[in-house]
Protein backbone atom coordinates (compact mmCIF):
# COMPACT_ATOMS: atom_id res chain seq x y z
CA UNK A 1 0.00 0.00 0.00
CA UNK A 2 1.13 3.73 -0.52
CA UNK A 3 3.02 4.94 2.62
CA UNK A 4 1.79 8.17 3.97
CA UNK A 5 4.52 11.02 5.37
CA UNK A 6 2.59 13.41 7.64
CA UNK A 7 -0.78 12.26 6.13
CA UNK A 8 -0.05 12.34 2.60
CA UNK A 9 0.49 9.94 0.14
CA UNK A 10 4.76 10.07 -0.57
CA UNK A 11 7.60 7.50 -1.31
CA UNK A 12 10.13 9.57 -0.27
CA UNK A 13 11.31 11.53 2.55
CA UNK A 14 13.58 15.58 2.81
CA UNK A 15 17.56 14.44 2.73
CA UNK A 16 17.46 17.10 6.06
CA UNK A 17 15.59 14.43 7.70
CA UNK A 18 17.21 13.58 11.16
CA UNK A 19 16.06 10.52 11.43
CA UNK A 20 18.37 9.81 8.50
CA UNK A 21 21.04 11.80 10.02
CA UNK A 22 20.89 10.06 13.21
CA UNK A 23 18.59 7.55 13.70
CA UNK A 24 17.04 10.48 16.09
CA UNK A 25 13.53 8.76 16.06
CA UNK A 26 11.10 6.13 17.12
CA UNK A 27 9.09 3.09 15.43
CA UNK A 28 6.40 0.68 15.94
CA UNK A 29 5.75 -2.44 13.94
CA UNK A 30 1.81 -3.32 14.12
CA UNK A 31 -0.05 -6.09 12.70
CA UNK A 32 -3.28 -5.20 11.28
CA UNK A 33 -6.29 -7.67 11.24
CA UNK A 34 -9.10 -6.77 9.61
CA UNK A 35 -8.68 -3.58 8.75
CA UNK A 36 -7.98 -2.85 12.68
CA UNK A 37 -4.36 -1.98 14.59
CA UNK A 38 -3.63 -5.29 16.56
CA UNK A 39 -2.36 -3.97 19.92
CA UNK A 40 -3.07 -0.41 18.83
CA UNK A 41 -3.36 0.88 22.81
CA UNK A 42 -0.08 -0.24 23.55
CA UNK A 43 1.44 0.62 20.49
CA UNK A 44 0.41 3.91 21.40
CA UNK A 45 1.75 3.65 25.07
CA UNK A 46 5.00 2.90 24.47
CA UNK A 47 5.29 5.26 21.25
CA UNK A 48 4.21 7.60 23.88
CA UNK A 49 7.19 6.70 26.83
CA UNK A 50 9.98 7.23 23.64
CA UNK A 51 8.62 10.31 22.69
CA UNK A 52 8.53 11.32 26.61
CA UNK A 53 12.55 9.97 27.11
CA UNK A 54 13.51 10.90 23.75
CA UNK A 55 11.74 14.69 24.22
CA UNK A 56 9.90 14.13 21.10
CA UNK A 57 6.25 16.80 20.66
CA UNK A 58 4.53 13.94 18.87
CA UNK A 59 0.69 14.69 18.03
CA UNK A 60 -0.98 11.12 19.52
CA UNK A 61 -4.27 12.01 18.53
CA UNK A 62 -3.22 12.59 15.07
CA UNK A 63 -0.98 9.87 15.02
CA UNK A 64 -3.92 7.35 16.22
CA UNK A 65 -6.36 9.03 14.24
CA UNK A 66 -3.68 8.27 11.07
CA UNK A 67 -3.24 4.53 11.86
CA UNK A 68 -6.95 3.89 12.38
CA UNK A 69 -7.25 5.23 8.62
CA UNK A 70 -4.49 4.00 7.24
CA UNK A 71 -5.58 0.30 9.18
CA UNK A 72 -8.62 0.54 7.82
CA UNK A 73 -7.95 0.92 3.90
CA UNK A 74 -4.88 -1.83 4.02
CA UNK A 75 -7.28 -4.15 5.81
CA UNK A 76 -4.39 -6.88 6.41
CA UNK A 77 -0.91 -6.57 6.85
CA UNK A 78 2.10 -5.13 8.89
CA UNK A 79 1.94 -1.16 9.27
CA UNK A 80 5.05 0.47 10.28
CA UNK A 81 4.79 3.78 11.68
CA UNK A 82 8.06 5.50 11.68
CA UNK A 83 8.26 9.06 14.17
CA UNK A 84 11.34 11.30 13.14
CA UNK A 85 12.43 14.22 14.74
CA UNK A 86 11.94 16.55 11.41
CA UNK A 87 14.20 18.02 9.87
CA UNK A 88 17.76 19.11 11.18
CA UNK A 89 19.80 22.18 11.81
CA UNK A 90 23.38 21.48 10.94
CA UNK A 91 24.49 19.82 13.89
CA UNK A 92 23.01 17.52 16.36
CA UNK A 93 21.02 20.20 18.08
CA UNK A 94 17.51 20.25 17.20
CA UNK A 95 15.63 23.03 16.36
CA UNK A 96 13.11 24.25 19.14
CA UNK A 97 10.05 24.10 17.15
CA UNK A 98 11.22 20.74 15.36
CA UNK A 99 8.49 19.31 14.11
CA UNK A 100 8.46 15.67 14.01
CA UNK A 101 7.70 13.74 11.19
CA UNK A 102 5.03 10.90 10.36
CA UNK A 103 5.69 7.61 8.47
CA UNK A 104 3.64 5.11 7.71
CA UNK A 105 4.50 2.15 5.20
CA UNK A 106 2.30 -0.85 4.95
CA UNK A 107 3.47 -4.19 3.66
CA UNK A 108 2.06 -7.76 3.49
CA UNK A 109 1.76 -10.11 6.22
CA UNK A 110 5.23 -12.09 5.94
CA UNK A 111 4.99 -15.74 5.21
CA UNK A 112 6.55 -17.85 7.67
CA UNK A 113 5.97 -21.61 7.25
CA UNK A 114 3.41 -22.74 9.94
CA UNK A 115 5.87 -25.22 11.56
CA UNK A 116 7.70 -22.06 12.84
CA UNK A 117 4.21 -21.97 15.02
CA UNK A 118 3.78 -25.72 15.47
CA UNK A 119 6.94 -27.48 15.91
CA UNK A 120 9.23 -24.32 17.05
CA UNK A 121 12.58 -22.26 15.64
CA UNK A 122 16.23 -23.10 16.36
CA UNK A 123 17.50 -19.93 17.93
CA UNK A 124 21.34 -18.72 16.55
CA UNK A 125 23.42 -17.95 18.90
CA UNK A 126 24.68 -14.38 17.84
CA UNK A 127 27.51 -13.35 19.03
CA UNK A 128 27.04 -9.38 18.64
CA UNK A 129 26.18 -8.42 22.24
CA UNK A 130 23.96 -5.52 23.51
CA UNK A 131 25.62 -2.69 24.62
CA UNK A 132 24.49 -1.11 27.42
CA UNK A 133 22.53 2.44 27.69
CA UNK A 134 19.72 3.03 29.98
CA UNK A 135 18.95 6.21 28.53
CA UNK A 136 17.72 4.29 25.72
CA UNK A 137 17.01 0.83 26.73
CA UNK A 138 13.61 -0.35 26.59
CA UNK A 139 12.77 2.04 23.79
CA UNK A 140 12.09 1.16 19.97
CA UNK A 141 14.03 4.02 18.45
CA UNK A 142 15.99 4.29 14.96
CA UNK A 143 19.42 3.40 16.29
CA UNK A 144 19.29 -0.25 15.40
CA UNK A 145 22.97 -1.03 13.79
CA UNK A 146 23.40 -4.18 16.54
CA UNK A 147 20.59 -5.83 15.77
CA UNK A 148 21.17 -5.23 11.34
CA UNK A 149 25.17 -6.59 12.31
CA UNK A 150 23.06 -9.95 14.79
CA UNK A 151 20.74 -10.63 12.03
CA UNK A 152 24.06 -10.97 9.58
CA UNK A 153 25.73 -13.33 11.68
CA UNK A 154 23.68 -16.06 9.93
CA UNK A 155 22.27 -16.94 6.48
CA UNK A 156 20.64 -20.18 6.89
CA UNK A 157 17.33 -21.40 6.56
CA UNK A 158 17.85 -23.33 9.60
CA UNK A 159 17.13 -20.73 12.07
CA UNK A 160 14.22 -18.17 12.57
CA UNK A 161 15.95 -16.33 14.94
CA UNK A 162 19.32 -15.40 17.10
CA UNK A 163 19.84 -15.03 20.76
CA UNK A 164 21.48 -11.97 21.66
CA UNK A 165 23.25 -11.27 24.82
CA UNK A 166 24.47 -8.07 27.03
CA UNK A 167 27.84 -7.60 27.46
CA UNK A 168 28.14 -8.96 30.69
CA UNK A 169 26.58 -12.28 29.35
CA UNK A 170 22.99 -11.74 30.39
CA UNK A 171 20.24 -13.07 28.45
CA UNK A 172 18.06 -10.43 26.92
CA UNK A 173 16.25 -11.35 23.31
CA UNK A 174 15.85 -12.42 20.16
CA UNK A 175 16.89 -9.94 17.13
CA UNK A 176 13.48 -9.13 16.46
CA UNK A 177 11.98 -10.92 18.79
CA UNK A 178 11.81 -10.80 23.22
CA UNK A 179 12.38 -14.02 24.70
CA UNK A 180 10.62 -15.63 27.44
CA UNK A 181 11.61 -18.87 29.71
CA UNK A 182 9.08 -20.88 31.87
CA UNK A 183 10.85 -22.33 34.90
CA UNK A 184 9.72 -24.02 37.33
CA UNK A 185 6.14 -22.89 36.86
CA UNK A 186 7.14 -19.43 36.40
CA UNK A 187 7.72 -17.09 33.43
CA UNK A 188 10.67 -15.33 33.28
CA UNK A 189 11.84 -12.46 30.95
CA UNK A 190 14.59 -10.08 30.93
CA UNK A 191 15.07 -7.13 32.51
CA UNK A 192 15.42 -4.09 29.98
CA UNK A 193 16.25 -1.26 31.83
CA UNK A 194 20.21 -1.67 30.72
CA UNK A 195 19.36 -2.83 26.60
CA UNK A 196 16.89 -4.30 24.95
CA UNK A 197 13.37 -3.67 23.40
CA UNK A 198 10.21 -3.78 25.14
CA UNK A 199 7.94 -5.40 23.00
CA UNK A 200 4.23 -4.62 22.71
CA UNK A 201 3.75 -8.49 22.56
CA UNK A 202 6.28 -9.43 25.53
CA UNK A 203 3.74 -6.57 27.36
CA UNK A 204 0.28 -8.26 26.60
CA UNK A 205 2.09 -11.88 27.15
CA UNK A 206 2.78 -10.33 30.75
CA UNK A 207 -0.27 -9.08 31.61
CA UNK A 208 -2.20 -11.91 30.16
CA UNK A 209 -0.07 -14.42 32.14
CA UNK A 210 -0.85 -12.71 35.20
CA UNK A 211 -4.76 -12.56 34.81
CA UNK A 212 -4.42 -16.55 34.31
CA UNK A 213 -2.55 -16.83 38.55
CA UNK A 214 0.81 -17.43 36.68
CA UNK A 215 3.79 -15.84 38.49
CA UNK A 216 5.89 -13.45 36.68
CA UNK A 217 9.55 -12.67 37.07
CA UNK A 218 11.40 -10.13 35.35
CA UNK A 219 14.86 -10.07 36.54
CA UNK A 220 18.19 -10.45 34.89
CA UNK A 221 18.54 -14.23 33.27
CA UNK A 222 21.70 -16.24 33.22
CA UNK A 223 22.91 -18.18 30.08
CA UNK A 224 22.69 -20.78 32.91
CA UNK A 225 18.96 -20.01 33.66
CA UNK A 226 18.31 -20.07 29.88
CA UNK A 227 20.03 -23.43 29.64
CA UNK A 228 17.76 -25.28 32.42
CA UNK A 229 14.56 -23.31 31.55
CA UNK A 230 11.70 -26.20 30.96
CA UNK A 231 9.88 -24.04 28.42
CA UNK A 232 11.36 -21.58 26.21
CA UNK A 233 9.73 -19.33 23.66
CA UNK A 234 9.89 -16.15 21.99
CA UNK A 235 7.23 -13.39 20.79
CA UNK A 236 6.41 -9.90 18.67
CA UNK A 237 3.50 -8.05 17.61
CA UNK A 238 3.66 -9.80 13.99
CA UNK A 239 3.78 -13.51 14.38
CA UNK A 240 2.78 -14.04 17.62
CA UNK A 241 4.66 -16.79 19.47
CA UNK A 242 7.21 -19.11 18.22
CA UNK A 243 8.19 -21.78 20.56
CA UNK A 244 12.17 -22.42 20.87
CA UNK A 245 13.15 -26.04 20.13
CA UNK A 246 16.40 -25.81 20.01
CA UNK A 247 19.69 -23.72 20.22
CA UNK A 248 23.21 -24.97 19.79
CA UNK A 249 22.90 -28.19 21.43
CA UNK A 250 20.21 -27.88 23.71
CA UNK A 251 16.59 -29.24 22.76
CA UNK A 252 12.91 -28.32 24.37
CA UNK A 253 9.81 -29.59 23.40
CA UNK A 254 6.81 -27.41 23.12
CA UNK A 255 5.76 -26.32 26.75
CA UNK A 256 2.23 -26.23 28.07
CA UNK A 257 2.64 -22.31 29.10
CA UNK A 258 4.38 -21.89 25.94
CA UNK A 259 0.87 -23.33 24.07
CA UNK A 260 -1.33 -21.66 26.07
CA UNK A 261 0.12 -18.12 25.60
CA UNK A 262 0.62 -18.54 21.82
CA UNK A 263 -3.08 -19.51 21.78
CA UNK A 264 -3.64 -16.15 23.15
CA UNK A 265 -1.26 -14.60 20.87
CA UNK A 266 -2.93 -16.29 17.89
CA UNK A 267 -6.72 -14.91 18.89
CA UNK A 268 -5.44 -11.43 18.77
CA UNK A 269 -3.63 -11.78 15.51
CA UNK A 270 -6.35 -13.28 13.97
CA UNK A 271 -9.37 -11.77 12.51
CA UNK B 1 24.14 23.78 -2.33
CA UNK B 2 21.65 21.13 -4.35
CA UNK B 3 21.97 17.93 -2.87
CA UNK B 4 22.56 14.54 -4.83
CA UNK B 5 21.37 11.12 -4.21
CA UNK B 6 23.82 8.73 -6.19
CA UNK B 7 25.29 11.24 -8.16
CA UNK B 8 22.13 12.95 -9.41
CA UNK B 9 20.23 16.56 -8.09
CA UNK B 10 17.61 15.51 -5.47
CA UNK B 11 16.07 17.09 -2.34
CA UNK B 12 14.79 13.59 -0.99
CA UNK B 13 15.11 9.76 -0.80
CA UNK B 14 13.20 6.75 -0.72
CA UNK B 15 11.05 5.56 2.41
CA UNK B 16 12.32 2.19 2.02
CA UNK B 17 15.85 3.34 2.81
CA UNK B 18 17.78 1.16 5.94
CA UNK B 19 19.47 4.90 6.66
CA UNK B 20 16.06 5.45 7.53
CA UNK B 21 15.11 2.86 9.03
CA UNK B 22 17.73 1.63 11.23
CA UNK B 23 20.52 4.41 10.88
CA UNK B 24 21.59 1.22 8.75
CA UNK B 25 25.11 3.66 6.97
CA UNK B 26 27.61 5.82 7.40
CA UNK B 27 28.80 9.46 7.57
CA UNK B 28 31.59 12.06 6.87
CA UNK B 29 31.48 15.35 7.46
CA UNK B 30 33.73 17.47 5.41
CA UNK B 31 35.90 20.78 4.85
CA UNK B 32 35.99 22.19 1.28
CA UNK B 33 37.98 25.03 0.66
CA UNK B 34 39.13 26.42 -2.49
CA UNK B 35 37.12 23.63 -4.05
CA UNK B 36 38.99 20.79 -2.64
CA UNK B 37 37.67 18.51 -0.01
CA UNK B 38 39.83 19.16 2.97
CA UNK B 39 41.93 15.77 4.44
CA UNK B 40 40.01 13.76 1.66
CA UNK B 41 42.60 11.13 1.80
CA UNK B 42 41.57 10.27 5.80
CA UNK B 43 38.09 10.63 5.32
CA UNK B 44 37.85 8.02 2.37
CA UNK B 45 40.01 5.96 4.49
CA UNK B 46 37.97 5.93 7.26
CA UNK B 47 34.92 5.67 5.11
CA UNK B 48 36.60 2.26 3.58
CA UNK B 49 37.34 0.99 7.15
CA UNK B 50 33.58 1.82 8.70
CA UNK B 51 32.55 0.13 5.24
CA UNK B 52 34.73 -3.05 5.49
CA UNK B 53 33.57 -3.54 8.98
CA UNK B 54 29.73 -3.00 8.36
CA UNK B 55 30.07 -5.58 5.39
CA UNK B 56 28.83 -2.15 3.11
CA UNK B 57 30.10 -2.68 -0.42
CA UNK B 58 30.68 0.96 -1.58
CA UNK B 59 31.85 2.06 -5.18
CA UNK B 60 35.04 3.62 -3.06
CA UNK B 61 36.65 5.51 -7.07
CA UNK B 62 32.79 6.71 -7.36
CA UNK B 63 32.93 8.06 -4.21
CA UNK B 64 36.07 10.10 -4.74
CA UNK B 65 35.00 11.08 -7.68
CA UNK B 66 31.82 12.84 -6.58
CA UNK B 67 33.20 14.08 -3.91
CA UNK B 68 35.87 16.15 -5.84
CA UNK B 69 33.34 17.06 -8.65
CA UNK B 70 30.69 18.39 -5.64
CA UNK B 71 33.40 20.60 -3.76
CA UNK B 72 34.64 22.14 -7.18
CA UNK B 73 30.79 23.03 -8.00
CA UNK B 74 31.13 24.22 -3.94
CA UNK B 75 33.84 26.41 -3.32
CA UNK B 76 33.61 26.82 0.20
CA UNK B 77 31.61 25.03 2.15
CA UNK B 78 31.07 21.96 4.38
CA UNK B 79 29.72 18.99 2.42
CA UNK B 80 28.53 16.08 4.19
CA UNK B 81 28.17 12.22 2.80
CA UNK B 82 26.02 9.59 4.05
CA UNK B 83 26.66 6.17 2.47
CA UNK B 84 23.36 3.73 3.59
CA UNK B 85 23.14 0.24 2.73
CA UNK B 86 20.37 1.13 0.01
CA UNK B 87 16.66 -0.50 0.17
CA UNK B 88 15.26 -2.69 2.69
CA UNK B 89 13.62 -5.95 2.32
CA UNK B 90 11.16 -6.26 5.24
CA UNK B 91 13.05 -6.44 8.58
CA UNK B 92 17.02 -6.30 9.80
CA UNK B 93 18.25 -8.74 7.04
CA UNK B 94 19.53 -7.17 4.12
CA UNK B 95 19.81 -8.38 0.56
CA UNK B 96 22.52 -9.47 -0.65
CA UNK B 97 22.54 -7.67 -3.49
CA UNK B 98 21.89 -4.46 -1.47
CA UNK B 99 23.17 -1.14 -3.86
CA UNK B 100 24.48 1.37 -0.89
CA UNK B 101 22.80 4.78 -1.37
CA UNK B 102 25.24 7.88 -2.04
CA UNK B 103 24.10 11.20 -0.32
CA UNK B 104 25.98 14.21 -0.81
CA UNK B 105 25.15 17.45 1.35
CA UNK B 106 26.36 20.96 0.94
CA UNK B 107 25.68 23.77 3.49
CA UNK B 108 27.82 27.26 3.89
CA UNK B 109 30.79 26.92 6.69
CA UNK B 110 29.37 27.46 10.21
CA UNK B 111 30.06 31.16 11.79
CA UNK B 112 31.55 30.34 15.15
CA UNK B 113 32.80 33.60 16.66
CA UNK B 114 36.42 33.73 16.65
CA UNK B 115 36.70 33.90 20.53
CA UNK B 116 36.15 30.15 20.00
CA UNK B 117 39.20 29.63 18.44
CA UNK B 118 41.08 32.50 20.16
CA UNK B 119 40.41 32.50 23.69
CA UNK B 120 39.08 28.72 24.14
CA UNK B 121 36.11 27.37 24.87
CA UNK B 122 33.92 26.03 28.31
CA UNK B 123 33.15 22.60 28.03
CA UNK B 124 29.95 21.39 29.21
CA UNK B 125 29.84 18.25 31.61
CA UNK B 126 27.32 15.93 30.10
CA UNK B 127 25.84 13.33 32.05
CA UNK B 128 24.90 11.29 29.01
CA UNK B 129 27.20 8.71 29.14
CA UNK B 130 28.76 6.75 25.84
CA UNK B 131 28.03 2.84 25.77
CA UNK B 132 30.23 0.44 25.05
CA UNK B 133 30.08 -0.96 21.49
CA UNK B 134 33.76 -2.70 20.42
CA UNK B 135 31.81 -3.28 17.05
CA UNK B 136 31.22 0.26 16.31
CA UNK B 137 33.54 2.16 18.10
CA UNK B 138 35.48 4.33 15.90
CA UNK B 139 33.28 4.38 12.82
CA UNK B 140 31.36 7.58 11.92
CA UNK B 141 27.92 5.29 11.74
CA UNK B 142 24.35 6.99 11.72
CA UNK B 143 23.13 5.31 14.98
CA UNK B 144 23.69 8.91 16.89
CA UNK B 145 20.95 9.33 19.45
CA UNK B 146 23.46 9.06 22.08
CA UNK B 147 25.21 12.26 20.66
CA UNK B 148 21.88 13.78 20.19
CA UNK B 149 20.69 13.30 23.62
CA UNK B 150 24.15 14.67 25.15
CA UNK B 151 23.81 17.82 22.76
CA UNK B 152 20.31 18.60 24.46
CA UNK B 153 21.62 18.86 28.26
CA UNK B 154 22.95 22.49 27.51
CA UNK B 155 21.07 25.46 25.74
CA UNK B 156 22.97 28.85 26.75
CA UNK B 157 25.46 30.03 24.58
CA UNK B 158 28.21 29.57 27.07
CA UNK B 159 29.17 26.30 26.51
CA UNK B 160 30.48 25.58 22.81
CA UNK B 161 30.92 21.62 23.31
CA UNK B 162 30.31 18.90 25.77
CA UNK B 163 32.38 16.30 27.35
CA UNK B 164 31.25 12.92 27.29
CA UNK B 165 32.23 9.62 28.82
CA UNK B 166 32.03 6.50 28.69
CA UNK B 167 29.61 4.11 31.24
CA UNK B 168 32.58 3.46 33.49
CA UNK B 169 33.87 7.16 33.58
CA UNK B 170 36.67 7.65 31.37
CA UNK B 171 37.11 10.74 29.28
CA UNK B 172 36.53 10.15 26.04
CA UNK B 173 35.28 12.88 23.64
CA UNK B 174 33.15 16.07 22.86
CA UNK B 175 29.21 15.34 21.94
CA UNK B 176 31.48 16.54 18.06
CA UNK B 177 34.36 16.95 18.51
CA UNK B 178 37.62 14.71 20.05
CA UNK B 179 39.62 15.83 23.23
CA UNK B 180 43.25 16.28 23.67
CA UNK B 181 45.64 16.25 26.55
CA UNK B 182 49.09 17.46 26.80
CA UNK B 183 50.44 16.70 30.21
CA UNK B 184 54.07 16.76 31.12
CA UNK B 185 55.07 16.93 27.08
CA UNK B 186 52.56 13.81 26.13
CA UNK B 187 50.19 14.50 23.84
CA UNK B 188 47.31 12.39 25.33
CA UNK B 189 43.91 11.32 23.46
CA UNK B 190 41.61 8.46 24.49
CA UNK B 191 41.84 5.19 22.74
CA UNK B 192 38.47 4.60 20.94
CA UNK B 193 38.41 0.84 20.72
CA UNK B 194 35.26 0.65 23.10
CA UNK B 195 33.29 3.80 21.92
CA UNK B 196 33.71 7.40 20.52
CA UNK B 197 34.30 8.35 16.96
CA UNK B 198 37.83 7.97 15.36
CA UNK B 199 37.87 11.66 13.70
CA UNK B 200 39.76 12.58 10.83
CA UNK B 201 41.37 15.83 12.32
CA UNK B 202 42.35 13.46 15.49
CA UNK B 203 44.14 11.41 13.21
CA UNK B 204 45.97 14.01 11.12
CA UNK B 205 47.09 15.75 14.27
CA UNK B 206 48.32 12.53 15.74
CA UNK B 207 50.47 12.10 12.73
CA UNK B 208 51.60 15.75 12.67
CA UNK B 209 52.31 15.74 16.29
CA UNK B 210 54.72 12.47 15.83
CA UNK B 211 56.50 14.39 12.55
CA UNK B 212 57.21 17.29 15.14
CA UNK B 213 58.62 15.09 17.59
CA UNK B 214 56.19 15.06 20.43
CA UNK B 215 55.78 12.00 22.42
CA UNK B 216 52.08 10.36 21.80
CA UNK B 217 50.06 8.27 23.83
CA UNK B 218 46.73 6.91 22.96
CA UNK B 219 44.96 4.73 26.50
CA UNK B 220 42.38 5.08 28.21
CA UNK B 221 41.77 8.66 30.37
CA UNK B 222 40.16 9.00 33.56
CA UNK B 223 38.49 11.97 35.13
CA UNK B 224 41.70 12.66 36.97
CA UNK B 225 44.30 12.86 34.43
CA UNK B 226 41.39 14.92 32.21
CA UNK B 227 41.10 17.30 35.16
CA UNK B 228 45.03 17.65 35.98
CA UNK B 229 45.75 18.23 32.74
CA UNK B 230 48.23 20.83 32.00
CA UNK B 231 46.58 21.93 28.01
CA UNK B 232 43.37 20.66 26.90
CA UNK B 233 41.53 21.23 23.57
CA UNK B 234 39.19 19.63 21.11
CA UNK B 235 39.62 19.23 17.14
CA UNK B 236 36.81 17.94 14.59
CA UNK B 237 37.42 18.31 10.30
CA UNK B 238 35.69 21.30 10.08
CA UNK B 239 36.56 23.92 12.92
CA UNK B 240 40.26 22.59 13.49
CA UNK B 241 41.24 23.13 17.37
CA UNK B 242 39.40 24.77 20.36
CA UNK B 243 41.20 24.87 23.16
CA UNK B 244 39.50 23.88 26.30
CA UNK B 245 39.79 27.04 28.85
CA UNK B 246 36.86 25.82 31.06
CA UNK B 247 34.96 22.80 32.50
CA UNK B 248 33.26 23.20 35.64
CA UNK B 249 35.62 24.93 38.38
CA UNK B 250 38.84 24.45 36.33
CA UNK B 251 40.32 26.77 33.89
CA UNK B 252 43.17 26.26 31.75
CA UNK B 253 45.20 29.13 29.73
CA UNK B 254 46.06 28.10 25.81
CA UNK B 255 49.28 25.76 25.86
CA UNK B 256 51.94 26.23 23.58
CA UNK B 257 51.15 22.65 21.86
CA UNK B 258 48.00 23.46 21.16
CA UNK B 259 48.33 26.62 19.29
CA UNK B 260 51.17 24.84 17.35
CA UNK B 261 48.28 21.81 16.46
CA UNK B 262 46.01 24.37 16.00
CA UNK B 263 48.12 26.74 13.53
CA UNK B 264 48.79 23.57 11.75
CA UNK B 265 44.85 22.57 11.77
CA UNK B 266 44.02 26.33 10.64
CA UNK B 267 46.55 26.18 7.68
CA UNK B 268 45.15 23.30 6.37
CA UNK B 269 41.65 24.51 6.42
CA UNK B 270 42.31 27.43 5.03
CA UNK B 271 42.82 28.08 1.22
Amino acid sequence: MQSWVDGQPADSLPLKDRGLAYGDGLFETIAVKGGRPVLLERHLQRLAEGCRRLGLAANQPLIRSELLVYSAAMGEGVLKLILTRGDSLRGYAAAADAQPRRILQGSPLPSYPPALQNLGIRLFPCTTRLSEQPLLAGLKHLNRLEQVIARNEWHDGEHAEGLMLDAAGRVIEGVFSNLFLVSEGVLRTADLSRCGVAGVMRAELLDQARALGVPVDISDISLEQFQQADEVFLCNSVYGVWPVRAFADLSWSVGPLTRKLQGIARALLEV
